[in-house]
């Protein structure tokens, strides 16, 4: 048979033979590197014989990103195998095992076992020893095609395994894996050897999981690890997962008393607590001052709408999944507002419009309702209920490029307030081959166009997405990526002739005629819970001075400073300043600590001198660490920090 | 028989003997200038026999409070009776014109007909001059009783009497009067002619009125009237009326763009357009500043909450008829939330708290709903979902004066700053008479007391109203008086042990136990939508600067200016004024004309010498008329107008 090289050339083989039998043509040492091959794209182990004609391409060391999954998933055998053994060694019979699924999953994998009693988290280091002992012992990966009879018999005491096997297909060859004793039922592919697999691994954390997912089944055991190809790998990803736990906004939210969600109240419907609501008040005054200065008007509009609005929009008929069910008000029927649009639209439509008036810019930091399943909500970034910080822009054909432009600008600029630097943006556009989208050609080129004018000019990153496009116009969403590297989507700016339409919107032209206007829909932030959420793992907690929702900690050294203390807080308070005085019994030190752990931004420290002098002690928290400055004029400092608040530096 | 009189004095009258026999006998002047009488506090007339041993007073035109009501009802009778004699000069049988029921109500009468042809508004005229006749002829009101068959026989072709007069029980007299040749079936009292009657009044309108307010009978005419003892009063009222039809807050709202009510989005739900954004927001922000520096915390809680939450609150069970229907989401109940309570609650009960962290203040603008009937809605004063300037203060039993004379502090500064200076509290005690209160006496007698300090710290006038308490504890209105004289009940401060109790609130005291905070409810404004509908009339729309949707107006003299109008316009916007220019082709005076009509304070008029020197031409709105200022350096105005901004001047 013939095989291609990815180079083109084609090798002669003998029927069966497989990658490792290519590699062993091309030369020995390709043959001692290989560790999988892709055979018409697809993943194969060396083991496995190749289909007539395949193109295929060794795996070496060289590219990890290939080999990755395959020897995760070997390493899932080689746990499997480590568990057997660790069993055994304590006086169970083999048979006690009993084996779920185990794939391997992004970073690692997970395997599901039903246990005669339950792995402990702190026996897995003695898993992961025994793992390493299986790796030392080099043992070949076998596979070996069995018929149905034969891979049943192979597993006569594991009811999982039966259940696997009785429901593949009676006429395909079913795949058994095997390194020394270990034999499991396996599509692969695996790496030719354990002695070929990276120590590089880890066991993260033991769960339960139901067979098969469903509930009405046993619960197994599932174990979790994780691999890279490399020990740096492998320690940059657990540091990253210890700084997100670190960063975790639901734990920072709780510890910072920022937020809390409260079953009583309600699922998925977060309680701002004082802290909290100083940030997004902070957030929505900034966006506010930026979209006044733009000429955005305010509205605001109610929480709930007569069905007939959702109707008239479509989002009742279109988005029923997310709705909440309606209300009964005398004769007719209302729904929490799942979308602001509606409300817009009819704020437009309330008067006139002439050509002259446009833009408009309607903006409303809008509380909105949609039914998430109880299962995906989880702290501030997936509720039921968050408010957008949302603008409808009502403008002519030749407006568009420009109001997108001016869209592009204050979401850049709102970005890079936070220190949010890595952004980029994914043009939406149809795909000119499908049905699915309604309009006139010519006005999806007009809006692509002007869509993709406007970012060149912003000059960021930018991919151009054929058939992300809503059904009725073109996108696009902005991408942040965090300290951690983790990829955010922001809000989305939609161009939308179709709610114009349904509403039957018009302004009358220069020509006296009645024209449609498009419609932008924008929200910089997205929501104002997602954006904190974000915000609050972005930031670890320790927002700059003007987010900060306590700014100011006065701590007396002594007693005797009380007075003066109260008196700095007294007057930056009333100067708008966050300030508090810790007047406990605590000696200063631990009221230092104490402030540090609520991550105030700025402390002054008072004693005999500064309150002779009019002075502080000023001790700030800087993304670089502490800066101390001793025998500051408060005055000074006084107009420093409303500097530095106003400035939102 | 024996009558009192007020000084004590009896007169020995003969059986059946009248208040006017009781003013002859007092003296001919008396009996000359009498108009009506109380029989024991009762209103009656001169016709009617006086009970044995009845206390009397004799009212004179000396008394017109108590006169009024006598007189607009015999001026119903006048006018009943010159709408038959206009349909007889028309060629209609008198049995045509047929009467439901004519009462005295506030400052006039109505009086229902069922006429061969309907009255128009332009016809009323006709009707004055037909009652001045009337009265001309000074015929006396003679009063009859009679008995069940007599009555029904006196109106055999007016349906409507036959009805009332039916339902009347059968051993009783029934009263006629009759004046002239007009006879209707009545109780009085009346004056005793129609010569006696006041000139001055007017015939208001016509409106159309089910019989006896059942939809499934026939509507009948109503005809309203308004009476006052002298001319004066009758000008001063309906320059009243007139005034408060040209504040109207839903006329002023829709023509100066401040709200809409869209039937499509919801009954009872204001969609707040730009202008009343500003207003609205401009108040939150003077609020939220004053409450920043009195120690109050935001906090912001959804607009839905668990039923569970509802019952525990007791809204639930208490308030069911304002609650709307709960919204199932899956095997829990939601419901639109019909207050910010509960949620607070939560809020406060999230973590521990000691009694130095006492008082806690929480403040929110919460958005709640609450159903009325669609007949009760009215523009913003009456609504389904509204903004409340909500706060709830957890206080420990001995702060609760210093806290109340915080709140009534702000609430009276709230007040001051629209100009409402006129204003008064009712203190709302218990009964102690009644069994509907619940709590230990000794709390109530502390609260109560605490309260009444505090309103007499404060130096307002204020009422104790016994019995006007909540079931849990005392609390406190405010009432202002606007412009028109006319009285409104804003915002209510509750003392509030109840909720504290149903929550399980606890605080750690200085003793290491546990004790029950007392809740304050309070806010300033009421609501929002109520607070901007009272506001909107009280100024009729010239709203200060602070708060005017739109400040200034620069109004170019010629199109060559509007390039200097537009950089004054920039430069105004850019310090946060909302600053305008109107560069239509209209002629100067015509701009003027628009921009007195969107009343707008400041207009900025510039021309050739203004745009040479940097100057402007200041003409404003004030209460006392227009001011105006030329050759004004704009640098000057711009800081003048910033800080009457910045100050809320």
């Amino acid at each position: 048979m013939h095989i291609t090289l990815p180079d083109g050339k084609q090798l002669d083989l003998p029927q069966g033979a497989t990658a490792l039998d290519a590699a062993q043509a091309i030369g020995p040492r390709l043959a001692q590197d290989a560790l999988a091959a892709t055979a018409n794209g697809e993943l194969v182990d060396l083991m496995t014989p190749l289909p007539d004609g395949a193109r295929i391409t060794l795996i070496t060391k060289k590219n990890p990103a290939e080999a990755a999954p395959v020897f995760r998933h070997s390493l899932g055998h080689v746990m499997s195998q480590a568990v057997g053994e660790f069993y055994r060694a304590r006086g169970h019979a083999a048979e006690a095992i009993k084996r779920g699924v185990g794939p391997s999953i992004e970073n690692g994998w997970y395997q599901d076992f039903d246990l005669p009693e339950p792995l402990r988290e702190e026996d897995l280091p003695e898993i992961e020893r025994l793992m390493r002992e299986i790796i030392a012992r080099g043992l070949p990966f076998n596979r070996r095609e069995v018929q149905k009879a034969e891979a049943l018999a192979q597993f006569p005491h594991d009811p999982y395994k039966q259940e696997l096997i009785a429901g593949l297909p009676d006429d395909e060859a079913i795949t058994l894996y095997a390194q020394g004793d270990y034999v499991d039922l396996c599509r692969g592919p695996h790496f030719p050897s354990t002695g070929r697999l990276p120590g590089s691994f880890k066991l993260m954390s033991t769960s339960g999981a139901y067979w098969r997912g469903n509930e009405k089944n046993p619960i197994l055991q599932r174990v979790y690890g994780v691999a890279f190809a490399t020990q740096k790998e492998l320690e940059e990803y657990l540091h990253a997962l210890e700084e997100a736990k670190r960063r975790d906004h639901r734990k920072l939210g709780k510890e910072l008393e920022l937020f809390t969600i409260d079953p009583l109240v309600g699922r998925g419907l977060p309680l701002w607590l004082p802290g909290g609501t100083v940030l997004r008040e902070e957030l929505a005054a900034f966006l506010k001052a930026q979209q006044f200065q733009r000429g955005y008007q305010g509205v605001i509009t109610p929480n709930i709408g007569n069905l007939e609005l959702y109707k008239t929009s479509g989002h009742y008929q279109n988005y029923s999944d997310s709705n909440f069910s309606p209300i009964t008000v005398d004769d007719e029927e209302y729904m929490l507002k799942p979308m602001n649009c509606p409300h817009h639209m009819r704020i437009y439509a309330s008067k006139p419009r002439s050509y002259r008036d446009l833009p408009v810019r309607l903006a409303e930091f809008g509380t909105v309702y949609r039914y998430e399943q109880s299962g995906e909500l989880n702290g501030l970034t997936r509720v039921r209920g968050f408010t957008q910080d949302d603008a409808h822009i009502f403008c002519r054909p030749d407006q568009l490029k420009s109001e997108f432009l001016n869209v592009l600008d204050l979401t850049v600029l709102v970005l890079k307030t936070f220190g949010m630097n890595d952004v980029r943006f994914r043009v939406g556009t149809r795909d000119p081959g499908s049905e699915k989208y309604v309009g006139e050609t010519s006005y999806w080129e007009m809006a692509e166009g002007q869509i993709i004018a406007a970012v060149e000019e912003v000059g960021l990153p930018y991919s151009v997405e054929p058939g992300d496009a809503a059904f009725y116009g073109p996108k696009l969403d902005f991408v942040v990526k965090d300290v951690l590297g983790r990829e955010w989507q922001l809000g989305t700016i939609q161009v939308d002739p179709n709610l114009p339409e349904r509403f039957d919107l018009t302004y009358v032209g220069e020509d006296g005629q009645d024209h449609r206007p498009i419609v932008i829909h924008r929200a910089p932030f997205g929501s104002l819970e997602r954006f904190v959420g974000i915000l609050i793992e972005h930031y670890a907690g320790d927002f700059p001075l003007w987010l900060a929702p306590r700014q100011v900690m006065i701590i007396p050294i002594a007693d005797r400073h009380n007075e003066y203390a109260e008196a700095l807080r007294a007057e930056l308070h009333a100067a708008g300043l966050r300030a508090e005085v810790d007047d406990s019994s605590n000696r200063m030190q631990a009221k230092v600590r104490t402030a540090e752990l609520s991550k105030i931004p700025v402390m002054l420290i008072v004693g005999d001198r500064e309150a002779e002098a009019r002075e502080v002690s000023v001790r700030e928290r800087t993304p670089e660490g502490h800066k101390e400055r001793k025998g500051v004029a408060f005055d000074d400092l006084k107009a420093e920090l409303l500097e530095r608040y106003k400035s939102r530096a």
